[in-house]
């Protein structure tokens, strides 16, 4: 996807101009940001992940060591401002408007997204900060957005991952600060070499295990040994072989509280927000370079053909051009939806009440399918390029093993399919209402209308047992919608034709599996 | 999926009464066999898997050296009887029933794909030999059958991979035998230290580059630097790390001659049939085991539930349990396609004429979606396991990279699709009028048949963008027939009807692909 492909989705998507002329970008500065940032994914970045897949992550001395070049690229990501570039100025950002972070930053993170990760954490922290600890974030963020400092999000243990009620890791009062207890794991980047300090936004219990969530206050941790915090392993992966995912312990660490004792995952909010917004942007990101790489080694491979004649390029059969396409109509539409939910999510921090009741309706599907989409496109890269692209010579592989963790960490599909269905769908007509009056009606939208009310009065395990198919069927009318409003701009217009004559089927398989549901 | 379920599945299917009575099995004898096979593959196979796939595959003085395990794993089972039990018992078989050897052989398949690999090719070539050149059978089949020798298929060339017509590689007669020059790629086990000697089935031109297939015959090659035999490199791959695929370049290597000049490729035929049914093996073997992995983990693993509670297993999560309906769902539908398209190939095999135009029909279809269910499969166990999975500590990492191979190799879907719309979907009624007759009209049945009216007066490049639809058209309403079948023997009762419930949506899917393509 080029950059003047996402300047035109950018200027098909409603808010934009408003969000761009705020920030006082016209398209030419907007086309500078989004060139600048695909050429340092093309010439920088690209190159740094197919070597950090090698070279992996490993702990020496107690203290984990990054891949060659980790270090000085997220120092010099700093400098430049690709760190927190929607960050406000006073605090060290430049005030972009998210949708142009988000189109930038899948660029790179479709070339290096496991290294990537280091910056969303960074950058989504002082959000944190800036949101909710202003004398905090006076001294952090300027040093989180430059990459001299970084940061992480500590929340899940052993026995509590999708269930964070159930966290022990224990904060206990000291004077002014708190001395923090227990072990986290699944933290991205929780040690590393490539900044002077790494804080740990981390959910401590400062109340009784009874309490549950509401036990929960936040704190920052500075980490390293000498502030009692120990990585204790990396864990080994499938993919993501240049983030190193810890285990780390503390032990009478020393944290400052955010915000007020039992209101920890509250403050967390947005931070939990950014983060499954970046899964989004990893997703479309991935989209899109694997399917770049499809259609230019299918350009290029000769195969096939009348045997009485030189081969032809693979691109020359139907059949390929039907994969490259369903690839290139999922690369367009995650790219319209992240444009999308980054609008609205900035309208909504805005104070725009539509936008507010839209926002957690269109995150969860940012979050689902762009790990879905992403992750097929990778898929369907490895089968476009046949047994090169089941090798290692080829980087499809290495993008299908990143990728498969997106449906799962940040929430799994399962968590975002009870949270649309329980929270939104099924609290309150708002959330339909809001989806209609921004979008207009549908016949797509009439059907999940249907299915709402078919399941209003049903058991709550059948509602649960149909979950998924609500968050695949608010999907199908989502992205239905996108595909029609940027058709005439994308440059993938046969493709969205195959893309849209897919949808009522696509819809009638939620509905399926709804009646099902509903039958058991 | 237990030995208990597998036989409930062979007795379920019509013709395998007929055959079980040929080879002098009752009951107790085929759960004999199945037990042995799934206690050798829990017992023995899958420990030296999950060893090989971290040691891999390495070239050591220009020969092939295989993970610890795999040299006498491989001659025990040769000596068990495991590496060709379906051959005629005076080539070193036990003329066991086809069915009976792929539902025994897929519980082993579920463990250890990898090294499967050297047991498939091994036997297919033992079914070559004795198919078309009765001498060398006498000779090397009851060593190929023990496992004192091993062999292997050279078909693709860098530049000749689905594409055979264009072989460049070599043969010239010299006296009795040929010298064979050239090389080829993507040969699983084209060395190793697990068999006194390898015999290379390779396909060389005896004729001109024009003569395209035609041109082409079939060598049985003596392996190793003695005959002019070497390997140049194994392929660094995603997965498959227990099997080396190698690129073997031949010298003026000797080779005998397999049935007539110009007739190699219909002298393998019956080889690529039993490999494309093996990959078929393999999905439903993958899709067993990690649907029982996900179960399994499902019942131990405790998260959620009421927060004043101890937390519950996630199996108690109706959204846990959907996955792992969808999950036994496919296991047993895919066990079902492999013992139909088994007994009918043994039907063909012996001459019935609606197996002999079934066969063609149901094989692309074992292929295709034993590798996209098995690898659906692989992928859902990771999204039950979460986290968990995505690590190495569990297996279903390695099964998703394994398995990733199986829509690509033998044959790519693409291939696959081609094969069943325009051999068979448009070339004669044929085909669809054995369908009915052997399995009775349905209403999806129906709608294939209108399909394929419409696709028959449309242009060629039409038919080929809705050739994978075609193949999708056809399982969907292939496998609504077997899970019917099956519905009351199986233990997947409420998953099949999760199944069932989809497939007029899957069907409409197909459609709608269709009639796209009808539009462009």
């Amino acid at each position: 996807m080029t950059p003047e492909t996402l300047l035109s989705i950018l200027n098909a998507t409603p808010g934009w101009a408003e969000q761009a002329a705020a920030s006082d970008l016209d398209d030419t500065a907007t086309l500078h940001v989004l060139s600048e940032a695909a050429k340092f994914a093309r010439t920088q970045l690209e190159p740094l992940a197919a070597r950090a897949d090698v070279e992996g992550c490993r702990i020496e001395e107690g203290r984990v060591k990054t891949p060659a070049g980790y270090a000085e690229t997220f120092r010099r990501m700093g400098e430049d401002g690709w760190i927190a570039p929607d960050l406000a100025p006073d605090l060290g950002g430049m005030g972009l408007p998210l949708a142009l972070h988000v189109t930038a930053s899948s660029q790179m993170e479709g070339a290096a997204l496991p290294f990537m990760m280091a910056l969303g954490s960074t950058r989504a922290a002082a959000h944190c900060l800036a949101a909710t600890a202003p004398e905090l974030a006076t001294q952090w963020c300027p040093k989180l957005a430059d990459g001299t400092w970084a940061a992480t999000i500590c929340i899940s243990e052993p026995d509590a991952g999708s269930d964070v009620g159930r966290i022990r890791t224990r904060a206990t009062a000291d004077g002014d600060a708190y001395l923090i207890s227990g072990t986290k794991c699944w933290i991205s980047f929780g040690d590393h070499d490539m900044a002077e300090r790494i804080g740990h936004l981390c959910l401590a219990r400062t109340g009784t295990v009874e309490d549950g969530t509401r036990g929960l206050s936040l704190f920052l941790i500075e980490g390293g040994p000498q502030n009692g915090t120990h990585v204790e392993r990396i864990e080994e992966k499938l993919g993501l072989h240049g983030s190193p995912t810890c285990v780390v312990r503390f032990d009478a660490a020393k944290g400052t509280l955010i915000g007020t004792e039992g209101r920890g995952l509250p403050a967390l909010f947005n931070m939990i927000e950014l983060m499954r917004l970046q899964v989004g942007t990893q997703g479309a990101g991935i989209a899109a370079t694997t399917a770049t790489l499809a259609r230019s080694y299918a350009e290029d491979r000769k195969q096939g053909g009348h045997p009485a004649q030189p081969p032809v390029a693979i691109i020359d059969h139907p059949d390929v051009q039907r994969q490259l396409m369903m690839m290139d109509a999922r690369a367009h539409i995650l790219a319209a939806l992240l444009v999308e939910t980054a609008v609205t999510l900035q309208q909504a921090q805005a104070g725009d009440p539509q936008a507010r009741t839209l926002a957690p309706f269109l995150l969860p599907m940012a979050k689902t399918f762009g790990g879905e989409l992403g992750q097929a496109n990778a898929d369907a890269a490895i089968q476009v390029l046949g047994g090169a692209g089941y090798t290692r010579e080829w980087p499809a592989e290495r993008h299908f093993r990143d990728a498969r963790i997106m449906t799962i960490y940040e929430g799994t599909t399962g968590m975002q399919a009870q949270d649309i269905l329980f929270r939104r769908l099924l609290k309150s007509p708002d959330t339909m209402n809001a989806v209609v009056s921004r979008y207009g009606t549908s016949p797509l939208l009439d059907r999940i209308q249907t299915l709402i009310e078919r399941l209003a009065t049903a058991a709550h395990s059948q509602q649960a047992l149909a979950a998924d198919a609500m968050l695949r069927a608010c999907w199908c009318a989502t992205a239905d919608l996108l595909s029609q409003r940027i058709a005439d701009h994308s440059g993938a217009a046969q493709a969205l034709t195959l893309w849209r004559a897919l949808a009522p089927s696509d819809m009638a398989q939620a509905e399926a599996t709804v009646d099902w549901a509903l039958s058991t």
